[in-house]
């Protein structure tokens, strides 16, 4: 079998396709964008009927509807369930965008010398998600399909996956599968091909602090009445000690301690301080003492701000003490931490540390669960032979820092494993200005999945035996 | 001579004029509304000549225009010039005002039985400036101008008079005065009236911390790369130590230290902490150890942030390490410290803090000196004949919190005194959304205000033989 010949016939016909998906603006934490989340289910639909699937619904939920599609070819052969998400981030901040987010374009760069398609959600998760289809396509027409295949596209990964879980539950027959395939994160570069085995959980929480029932004038006031966003800048101040380590008690309880060997293991993944930090324009690197980089970003739990404002921000000046502040505030969990439980030790010691001058509330957001995948597993395998196949060496497993907390919840209600196949890169900008997504990675993409398939059927009726 | 039964007869034109002026939408601090700060400026010019100044002109400056007007009976008498200014602070946050900001209502409450004005400006300073063009008409109408009077009506007191003195330098010679008198400040109580004789100056500085170059996943980095929204709230954390002493090294260098006499003579002053709390509905005070809460907001400098931004704060969640993060912060001080000399230790401090992991800039606003007006002078003593009149009780002298930078220009460029006759209230929300005005303030500032030249007069010709 080769998918080359088909996807070459057909790439610029691929590439048309996913622009005009990528010129949907699906931004599902955006109540103003609820149509156009809309109309994208439908596209989708639309899409994996051409594809080849047999039956394509659109199935609502408390929240924005999941496409669920299938291709059974035989009852007897295995079945992949194959997740991605249609949604996207919010654009913001527009401005530093070089061409509008929903308007795709393609440009060159120096990681992307065939070009590469800039939008919102061009990688994350649409072009992702996307692959998947086109190899669908491209298996059918090169009558190749070895196995069935599902498909659950959702609409709320960016805002929590809120209404997955009550999803899976009601309809773990109609999801029934034997492994689940991932495109939603990214490999290490275009010629070291990765797997991510591990993904970071989260509790995403929003905070107030309110002071005065009313904005104060700074001069007849300031100095004698607690200021919201001094305060609240002590407070988040307060949530990392000298050592960057984080505070709130009970915090590190659960953290899965890595061995030495390990962490060797990690540490020989091809990394470069200097490059990481020339690209993304950084003086110096910042995080908890005693772990490297690639550590601070994928095994440790952490603490960021994601958003903070408050007072007067407009042009010139305003001498105001502003009666409230806010801030959202992400914690990325490591395996073993519940998200739950930490979203209440946030939340007990935040309240705590409030001084009594001020009134806090902690309005928690969403979270999931962290997850390591087994590497000896006929799934893992697959993955990394279907590398093999189109990359011709063999991929490195590596923990993302990401979280995509639906991995736990598979396991929960369909008993099953999960791959992440990424053919991402971290240059591509997700959740940020300018967002990409290689050509040549997308249809790398394209070409690698059909191997999984393959590989899979083949492990899988071997294991049976 | 007996300034009401014209006050009495008048009173409701007095009322409208006013609301007129304030449906003007002076904003200085915004480009915005460049259009209407000029436009209130010729309508102050009208009213000065209609309240019948034989001179009005409108002066250019590098900045919006100041209104001159004037009124010379005979040289050989003092010369009285009135300093007010007709730009407002910006209205926002607009959704918490109960009625439109620049369109004027009148609404009683429990302190204003006979209604209060609503409005931006209708205190601070509108309301308060208009009084004297009415108290010129009360006079000029009565046959009871005692002296010469001039008016100076800026439109950047709210931007730090940026363009003030450059003014004062370029017409020393038609400002030539022998007191100025200013109502931009407030009174203790209706039942206890007070001559301010003290103001904090200003410093006031943008800050921007730069960390990446572009917005960052927080899942992908997070943990590795410092969070300029963190590190922002850790520098400002920093500013304050346990006791809320500011941390700047030199800040309190110049500090004057009031005598035990000083601060007893202070404490007289009626203040009720619990009614305090109540009104600006705070738990609980919160200030510099060792002070009490009236002498924080007057004789001690502060630090307060007055804005702060970064990062995702639309709907929603979005996980994002953002590239920047801003504050604007003011810092009020006392009489002796040097505004441009705090700025300067404000940004060595804030500069030598930031972490290698960032970039940090300081941007100087605007600033301006304390002062002190002292109690055993002409200009004051006629103020107190003054209140007693109308008032039939002796003011109290007050420190205030707020800034009044012009104040130690005048002394510098015009060598006068100034004399603060404030006749606003604690309560009347000045910076805040619902800022209003007394009608029983405005009309007693106008009834009272012609008592201060009788008696400045009075007490200058006999100074003078």
């Amino acid at each position: 079998m080769d998918t080359r010949p088909y996807i070459e016939k057909h790439k610029q016909r691929f590439i048309d396709e996913l622009i005009e998906l990528l010129k949907l603006p699906s931004v599902s934490a955006d109540p103003h964008f609820k149509k156009e989340v809309l109309m994208t289910a439908g596209a989708v639909k639309i899409n994996l009927e051409a594809a080849g699937c047999d039956t394509v619904e659109i199935c609502d939920t408390p929240g924005f509807p999941i496409v669920y599609a299938e291709k059974i070819i035989d009852e007897s052969l295995p079945t992949v369930l194959v997740y991605g998400h249609y949604d996207v981030q919010p654009p913001d901040p527009v401005d530093l965008w070089n061409s509008p987010p929903f308007e795709p374009v393609i440009q060159t760069t120096d990681i992307h010398p065939d070009g590469a398609i800039f939008a919102r959600g061009a990688c994350d998760d649409k072009g992702q998600m996307y692959m998947h289809v086109k190899a669908l396509e491209v298996m059918i027409q090169n009558d190749s399909l070895p196995c069935n295949i599902k498909f659950m596209i959702e609409g709320e990964e960016e805002v929590g996956s809120v209404s997955l879980e009550w999803f899976l539950e009601n309809n773990k027959e109609k999801l029934a599968n034997d492994v689940i395939l991932i495109s939603d994160t990214g490999m290490i570069s275009k010629e070291v091909p990765s797997i991510t085995t591990g993904l970071r959980g989260m509790s995403y929480v929003e905070v107030e602090v309110e002071g005065p029932n009313r904005d104060l004038h700074s001069g007849l006031y300031g100095g004698a009445v607690a200021n919201p966003i001094n305060i609240l800048s002590q407070m988040i101040a307060s949530l990392h000690d000298e050592n960057n380590h984080i505070t709130i008690p009970g915090f590190y309880d659960k953290v899965e301690e890595l061995s030495d060997e390990e962490r060797e293991k990690m540490a020989e993944a091809p990394f470069d301080l200097e490059d990481y930090k020339k690209h993304i324009g950084i003086p110096e690197v910042h995080g908890e003492k005693g772990f490297t980089t690639n550590e601070r970003n994928s095994i440790r739990p952490t603490l960021d701000v994601n958003g903070i404002w408050g007072g007067y921000t407009g042009e010139g000046a305003k001498t105001v003490i502003p009666s409230k502040a806010f801030a959202k505030i992400s914690m990325r969990l490591v395996p073993n931490q519940d998200w739950r439980e930490i979203t209440d030790l946030f939340k007990t010691h935040f309240e705590n540390i409030a001084p009594k001058s001020v009134k806090v509330k902690v309005k928690p957001h969403h979270g999931g669960q962290g997850y390591v995948t087994p590497i000896d597993g006929i799934e893992y395998q697959a993955a990394d032979l279907a590398f093999q196949e189109t990359f011709g060496k063999k991929p490195v497993p590596q923990r993302s820092g990401g979280s995509i907390p639906i991995v736990s919840l598979f396991e929960k209600y369909l008993s099953s494993k999960t791959v992440l196949m990424g053919f991402g890169l971290n240059s591509d900008a997700i959740h940020s200005p300018n967002e990409h997504f290689g050509i040549w990675n997308y249809l790398k993409g394209i070409e690698t999945i059909p191997y999984f398939y393959k590989h899979f059927t083949k492990l899988y009726k071997e294991h049976k035996q």
